[in-house]
């Protein structure tokens, strides 16, 4: 749970991932322990890159509007960097043993959503892998710091190509999902 | 080696990562088969997301100089969009076994590079594991479309707090990677 992905996604499920989340769980090989469908966000944070004090100013699990970008971002501090993000979706699973979760992993990949691993596990006291979880994860990013100190730096054009950029980066990932959950069905 | 990140560092070692691959395989365990120490880089693509198609106008190992992006842009073709990257680092090290691998992802995880995972595996006949291969990656990250058909979106001062985002997201990196560097030693 340290990443700033699964931060935003904290303690709920949203409804886009529901179907992959219940598709993935009828297998008795797997349970999912956390998940989101890949969302839109606005935070804000002291430093650059200082991503421990990050704060959400939006965050959205379906295309934005640009008026909605410019809404949120009003409420920025007067002191901080403010990012536009467009993040993956993310699916920890915990799997049954390694055999199962390099097979899930594989699929996954096949399916487009390239960054997924094994994100860890440890081995118990005969070496044996167990905890094992394996993290899904596509590779489509939009990661753009656009205000320092109150001040907004994209003029309306820029802005609205920018968000268009983050709409397709989630739309593209969206597919890469479906396909995922067709090809574990 | 699908990943964008790997193919921008595809057959040479740069000089940034050399002590920390010596490093790596001094460790009988352990032997890298790709790495690169982080960069930053401006790529241009046909469709918003078509990294297939993804090519190099620049490309650095090192902090940049908002003139050194806007001349490498000058290059661009007519009809694409054109992307601001900083990239991770990323490590690929082939490891001896489970233990040896869970064991340096856990060192690397430690150090700040929180992305990185077991990338992948495969079990032999047996359903003993082989071919682990740890990936090192840290989370810093920006990925900014700054022009599309040949304009160019930000202004001079905008592109400069673009670039001092990506020379501070590589330094950040950079000191990640010392400090794994010194805890695998």
């Amino acid at each position: 749970m340290e990443s700033l992905e699964m931060k935003i996604c904290e303690g709920k499920v949203d409804e886009e991932i529901l179907p992959i989340v219940e598709s993935i769980n009828s297998n008795p090989d797997y349970f999912t322990t956390s998940s989101c469908a890949g969302r839109i966000a606005l935070i804000e944070m002291p430093g650059l890159g200082d991503k421990e004090a990050a704060e959400f100013l939006g965050k959205w699990h379906r295309e934005v509007q640009v008026e909605e970008v410019i809404a949120e971002f009003s409420k920025a501090k007067d002191n901080t960097t403010v990012f536009l993000l467009a993040q993956s979706p993310i699916i920890h699973i915990r799997c049954k043993n390694l055999e199962s979760a390099v097979k899930l992993r594989n699929i996954a990949v096949e399916s487009g959503l390239k960054y997924s691993t094994l994100k860890s596990l440890t081995l118990n006291s005969k070496k044996e892998p167990v905890k094992v979880v394996v993290e899904i994860l596509s590779s489509e990013n939009i990661h753009v710091p656009i205000a320092r100190s109150g001040r907004l730096f994209p003029n309306e054009d820029y802005l609205s190509f920018l968000v268009e950029n983050a709409n397709q980066a989630l739309r593209r990932a969206r597919e890469k999902l479906e396909r995922f959950k067709a090809n574990i069905a």
